[in-house]
């Protein structure tokens, strides 16, 4: 461990926790140890909260116990579920054992849900009242707790007695509201909320279309036992969508640009060698026709525009479908829709391609049957990548993959064999009939 | 215009804004008109504001501005801005002269911002306080406020007879505060803002990186014009993100699945042609080895598994940079690392890749020295893939392009030109000095 200079800790204290977090990130392991450990625990706390996942195990894992009981108990009960998270289970145990009681079992019960689930995204931080309440007496009892109570809190829950929930007040109408009148006067009782164990993808599309500020978790006996807010459904919905954009070329699991190449080599090799197999049926197709081509070499030339063409029109439909669907914007109904769209821009767009590839293909090669073969199976790729683009995503959702996965690796396979065997077909039935 | 049945009108007034928006979309123009018109002035202005702008747009030329100033008024000055930009300027101008003067003059205000700006994204609906006010005197205002204030409230701004911002309170606080405390004491100087012509995209990575609620918007003057809200700039995080998704494949503006085909063709046709354009090119290095082909015709089978491995190792690279770019967590030094860590990669997976195309050559066609060229063109490929998957996004925003505009057409064509360049060139060389 380094120690860091005054100067340069003076610079960390004045930072945002978030901005700590991205300096603590790109430094050697000891270094960032160095800064931690000197820090106020607050302050320190707040930093590695921030800091991406991969990069706070490492340091996670090089700090004491002792140090981090340090930290811990200043963070609200997920953070420290989060950070807890990536340590082994043995240790995890050792940890919360150590914690203050109340706060370990908040910290337990959080850990139980699973990471993508509304209980893995909630937090325990939120104010329950009862119905029973006047305004004055919940205003009363805020100003007591102000002091203690740091957390962001936009709403006030409405409980009875068995803490299941019955109403919702948003704070902004305690302070509109005469001091005498009772909460359940005031209070919605028409709440929306999320089940405990509901899936964090669908909790940011109902967010992103709803615009709820924040929303209640409610176990299965009804209890309230945490609170999702926006800003961190929000941020899901974000990373969803760029995590999708991941899983659509092959990337298992985020990577970010300075993730070391090691690390990134064992999510992205697999899905090359996945590739490859599809790039060999590809190949099998091509060489089903070689004795054409050996026949007719500028076939061969004409390849890469095949592949290259259907691949690009096939991934503009395919990104389109994955991203609707992602917003659940797609109804079943739909999806018909969608592939009839597909047919007739695949058809337009192929014979606006067809014509200028066939003329091109004519003029480079002083061949109207090279122009003929090449604009035609631009025509019936072209229709073949607009299918293919919906019906991936589709068929991959059948099967309950997820429909961004690896979808690019598969469309492409789907339009080289499709396009090569249009195109080399053509080209074995003219070499028959016409040329020479 | 067709009236809708009162039982459906039912339904329909049960509907969330956002639910009856994406019903609405699916309607018919007339059917949509029907219901628009049949239901309560709130309700269709709520619906309206929620539709997409595409379909919104068409709805509202449908409408004469009669039955829109019957709506309007409904609406947050910056929704029935928002709305209002879909119009002609004309149209526009004469909408504004029959609304009442005091909305107009606000909605003329933000209209004169750019839409990508935080003066395009801002609402005008904020509580702005003076320093020497109580906090009681604060909460009786807010409570006289209370019937016509509907909207979300989670701070009041401070700001001083020149209207320029001086701090800020969050509502909370105040509900905490003893009531005869004066606002100057309790308000927080340090305030995080945006200037009115920021741009979107930076204040939503602001709102990521620092997780705020709210920021206020100053005009060059200093002046709180606005507040941008948290939710609204991580929904345009959000739509960023699948926006670059869509513009890496060539798709320009926002396509649905359902909008319709004549209007995807527009943006989609164009970028297919430059991908022809680019997809010649690498034709005309495979045409620059014709005869070599015509001699090893097996060489042509492998074309597509040399652009396969290719364009995917590539989009796979392209895809974290274009990701991490769009976060804002790209310093410039981290691009020489990322280059680096890439090119590793590319090696590793060269490597890994080669030797299992290289056996597979060499059993399939029963060729060593083919085996030995598909495998030392895919190593080449994989660096040139990799490589280029980092300097095509920075090159396009050294020049102030989108990095993520049309990457993967420029990619495929570095990938396809350098892998048929390496790979046919390997044969040729192979040819000459061991085959036959």
């Amino acid at each position: 461990m380094s120690e860091p200079t005054p100067v340069i800790l003076e610079e960390f204290l004045k930072l945002h926790p978030a901005d700590l977090a991205d300096r603590l990130q790109r430094m050697e392991l000891d270094d960032a140890q160095g800064v931690l450990l000197s820090l106020p625990r607050r302050k320190a706390a707040a930093g590695l909260s921030e800091m991406e996942f991969e990069k706070a195990e490492e340091l996670l894992e090089s700090l004491t116990d002792e140090q981090l009981i340090g930290f811990l108990p200043e963070l609200p009960h997920n953070e420290i579920a989060d950070l807890l998270g990536l340590l082994t289970l043995g240790r995890q145990r050792q940890l919360l054992d150590r914690l203050p009681p109340e706060h370990a079992q908040g910290i337990r019960s959080l850990l139980a849900y699973s990471e993508d689930s509304a209980g893995g995204i909630m937090t325990d931080r939120f104010i329950a009242i009862h119905g029973d309440q006047t305004v004055q007496a919940c205003m009363d009892l805020l100003r007591r707790r102000g002091g203690t109570e740091r957390e962001d809190v936009s709403y006030l829950y409405v409980v009875d007695r068995a803490h299941k929930l019955t109403g919702v007040v948003p704070i902004r109408e305690l302070v509109f509201a005469q001091p005498d009148r009772l909460i359940a006067d005031l209070m919605r009782r028409d709440v929306a909320f999320v089940r405990v164990d509901d899936d964090q993808e669908e909790i940011a599309r109902r967010f992103e279309h709803y615009h709820y500020l924040g929303l209640p978790v409610l176990d299965r006996h009804g209890r309230l036992v945490g609170i999702v807010k926006a800003t961190d459904a929000l941020e899901i919905a974000r990373e969803e969508a760029t995590e999708d954009m991941q899983l659509m070329v092959g990337l298992s699991g985020e990577e970010r640009a300075l993730t070391p190449w090691n690390k990134a080599l064992g999510r992205r090799l697999p899905w090359l060698y996945v590739n490859l197999a599809t790039a060999f049926l590809a190949a099998f197709v091509v060489g089903l026709f070689e004795s054409t081509i050996a026949s007719w070499t500028a076939l061969a030339i004409f390849l890469p525009i095949v592949a290259g063409q259907g691949g690009n029109a096939g991934m503009q439909t395919l990104t389109v479908i994955i991203r609707d669907m992602a917003l659940g914007e797609l109804t079943p109904g739909d999806g018909r829709k969608a592939l009839i769209k597909e047919a007739v821009l695949g058809v337009v767009n192929g014979i606006a391609i067809g014509i200028v590839v066939g003329l091109i293909g004519w003029w480079w090669k002083d061949s109207p049957e090279l122009g003929l073969v090449a604009g035609a199976a631009m025509v019936l790729n072209q229709i073949a990548a607009a299918l293919s683009g919906v019906l991936i995503p589709f068929g991959l959702k059948w099967f309950k993959v997820d429909p961004a996965m690896a979808s690019s690796i598969f469309l492409t396979t789907v339009t080289d064999v499709a396009g090569f065997f249009f195109f080399l077909g053509l080209g074995a039935l003219a070499l028959k009939h016409f040329v020479n």
